[in-house]
């Protein structure tokens, strides 16, 4: 799977590149760093076992949106897989606003919190070695989708990759566990598609691996159920 | 999930302390690095999406047990996942190899190989994002079993989360999205045990969670198909 | 299983112990006899094969709650299994209301009404050897919850067992054969639980063992779809 | 479904019959009953819930065919929902032969054990509430199955009610909850059949009712794979 | 399966006997011929793989009943399955009228139009390997439901064949690979029924073999989701 | 989907083109016809609903590669669709050898063999409307696979349609009704391949759209399990 050079207009995760970019800080437990040294130790549960649950906020007009819901999520996730985050729901926003505000950003951004289980005192998925508390990454970086991105729309591609059930592996919970989604989207790709439309345990229509899918028919909006995305 | 001081009797994947593995070297794309300051790059793909592969190796007398068979089943997973290892076959059996030397290791010691797709250029899951090729991560430790724990063995719980098939998350791929396997050993260390007993989609006993299952049943030993772990 | 003396607490079945409960007249076949002379044949379709329908009410300042609804249930489950109940829905009612006027019941009372095929020439489960028409037992007893057992709540476990699907057993069929939901409970106690959660056969929170599921989140009251309990 | 004169043709439980029947003694919790007299408390956990595990077994010129895999069945059984026998194993064995014995018998009968929860302090499904121990009935009968049934066999119906998983409900579990199998058998009956075939959960051929499934195809006998029943 | 002089009062899709269907003309490919000389290649790929689909409309007093409906599920259907019809919907359209206006109709008729895959250059289930395009076949019927008919209602039998969902085959395309539904009619037909009532894959009632269903509960019209039919 | 001018490389069904094939004798109930005479009934059952069962047989050196296997399971299929062949497996196999004869064929010959329910008194779905018996057509022509073809392989590619069970529809059921596995390839084709491989309800694979599938792997060879093809 190579990189690609033309994934600002064929990834649904694809921006207009943005040369400040390289020069953000990434906030890292507490502390902000550049970019190219925002690391976490490779005994952390994030890395070794994809423990952790993590959202993606957009900027723009100098309000988060929907931010309050984000951090409910984020919440709601955490307690389901007993991560304790370590800070109020306060303080978690603070380190949002915090990160875009060191990087002067107003409009036009978008910031990725990561919360995973922290560091481990060996690399196996058992939670109860966990030394310390969460590590909490927040990375912001400037991205806008390119007019082009826009107006060519992107190819799905039906994935043979089902969306899993809340009895193997519920999709509502945003995890850092997505190898799922990307063996999917990789199967899109394989196929000259640019993201996977993957279908529910019944066989039905469910959601793309990275974003939500609507469908206008016949005059009216359809999106997923929400039973498994 | 409070960290706990009991688990070298509880965990399946316990092991008796030694200090020795306060000072190990680990291996991190090439350089061996003291423990602590061992780290990935918050950009990585291991680390953003659990987006790797691993294997966990055994020396026993100077000979790693089943060596050929862990490294082809990395293969054989990283190309399912179009993961680019960077190296041959032998070229990774060195790393392992000379983790075990550098930390002058050469019976009692378990060995954790994690390739990653390595740094992205931006958090998300679409694998083209990457900058670069793998990260791989060697981390060698002294593990032996306590005798305290083969006596009084684990205590399963059948969990509620069951192995999904081939056609959500292929569970014979050991990758470093395991958060279901995660979920499945909370419920398991909630409910007063020590490892999650896993049902597959069809409701028949599977594997636990981060170890095989084997019944002796009787006179005669049973384990799982294999076709759901 | 052991029986448990502070149950009263505990099931989400338990009660206020009543002493009149010992000196109970039971319905049998249209007699009224002491609780501990009231039996039936141990030939009845009833005890070799779980084999009737049943309602449960409960009388509140002289009325009985959704009596007509229960009615109803009661006959839709005898025709769904063929089982002629011998009576006419008034019939049916006066033996529940006679067994709670004969005990002198006007509050705080339940009765189970139970509806078997009647007594068989062998104890199988074949339904064409029956000899004369079904059995019918009505018992009434006291029965108000504690105020410490409405304080406390009770503890739900989820349970591996299953709510079944209509094409292997219809779970909102009232029926004698409860031994899937016992195990389900069983299970619960043993993980130090009150009641079992179950699932529905797509893995999504389908009812409890023995009461309906009711959760307040978000200020809005959900409850299961109806479609498998 | 009324009672049928011409059953000894067409069930698959059915015998010749023979009058000796009518003044068999039953067993019943270590006494000698007439069978007319032979009765459990009608809060006895098979009868109000299905509650219990029985076997069937046969008595061949004074042997028992099978009797200890039968009897380690019902063990195991037992043990798969807590329930406590009692009796050890030749305890139990002792009811079966000396019911026999008592009734005179040495060849062509069968006797129907069955070991239920016991009597419950109220009717309800919980397992915490028996008062005592379990309930053990032992019927014994002359049966043989007459040479015109033989001779004609059984006509089969392939019922829509399907065999359960172990996560829904074992079926390998002899026990007293048969509802689900009566249905699949009144299907087949008001279809105009004498037994039903059913089917697993992937709608593959798994076994009758009440009896084993064998096909004999291409000169090779087939049966079920044991994983339904 | 012997043809049956009975079914104008007991098949689903009977009607009156009419003569004057023995004479009507059919449209084949443009061309109106006699009912007894309409024929297809044995190289179409209706006959050799069921690959087309068809729609069936019903003219009563010179309106044709849902006329649009028909034709846009139609296309929709032949778009699913990369089927190019080689007309309009006008074109389409005036197919049907024209075979209704041909053969003298104006009420009580019924017609089928059948749009297959056309010729095939050998018989396989290619698509590619079609010569030229679609076969396009209308057949009209003078077809009135008799008042027997109407009186006596349909006996339904619950069939073993179930629906398949859109993962297997969507049963909402209406095809020319209609023989699942026939195998589950066939079973209702040998059981002594009209009609087969089939369920969906949960095991929840989905829709009869060759007619919607509907059913009167409680004062209210049940029908189906439209999930499986 | 346009006719492909390349086809004998990429259709796992092509052959070499053969200039004969244009002027061979095609079988049609019982006389031999030209093949671009060759027709059936717009009425018959096979092109209405895909009702009929088909074998595909090889002429290898005058000798039809496994002709009564073929024919074994013509006939069960046949039998299990309650399709009357209304000829003997002799009768059936004389057609089949009087094709290849009255076109001269030794070698190098492919025959399809297909027998369908027969002309309908209307277009419906019902079997009971059949007017006289089964309609048997046989198409022989040369088929040899080009070199080219076997030297470049087929692309392959896993299709997002499932192969169905026995409850839905037996593939292992040669029949008429065969849009679920065109809809595979057409995907196939879509995604630049050249045959589908499909997956069982299980997700595990399960065959190809036209073809069985194989692998070697580790040294041995792999197929499929022969519940769903």
């Amino acid at each position: 799977m190579p990189a690609d050079s033309t994934l600002s207009k064929t990834s649904s995760q694809a921006y207009a590149p943005d040369d400040r970019n390289e020069a953000v800080l990434v906030h890292v437990n507490g502390a902000f760093v550049p970019r190219h040294q925002a690391t976490v130790s490779v005994f952390d549960a994030g890395y070794v076992c994809g423990d952790g649950v993590w959202e993606g906020v957009r900027l723009v007009d100098g309000r988060i949106v929907s931010f309050d819901a984000h951090i409910d999520r984020l919440w709601e996730g955490a307690r389901s897989i007993s991560l304790d985050i370590g800070l109020s729901k306060d303080g978690i926003k603070r380190v949002v606003v915090d990160t875009f505000l060191r990087n002067g950003m107003r409009d036009g951004a978008h910031a990725r919190l990561m919360v995973t289980r922290g560091v481990k005192k060996t690399p196996n998925q058992d939670p109860r070695f966990i030394i310390g508390g969460a590590t909490i990454v927040c990375v912001a970086e400037h991205k806008v989708v390119t007019p082009e991105a826009k107006q060519n729309g992107l190819k799905l591609f039906t994935s043979t990759y089902r969306c899993s059930g809340p009895d193997v592996f519920d999709l509502r919970l945003n995890s850092h566990s997505r190898l799922n989604l990307i063996q999917a989207l990789i199967q899109a790709i394989q196929a000259g598609a640019d993201e996977a439309l993957m279908l529910d345990p019944q066989g039905f229509v469910s959601s793309c691996n990275s974003t939500n899918f609507f469908i206008v028919r016949g005059g009216a909006l359809w999106t997923s159920s929400g039973r498994y995305c």
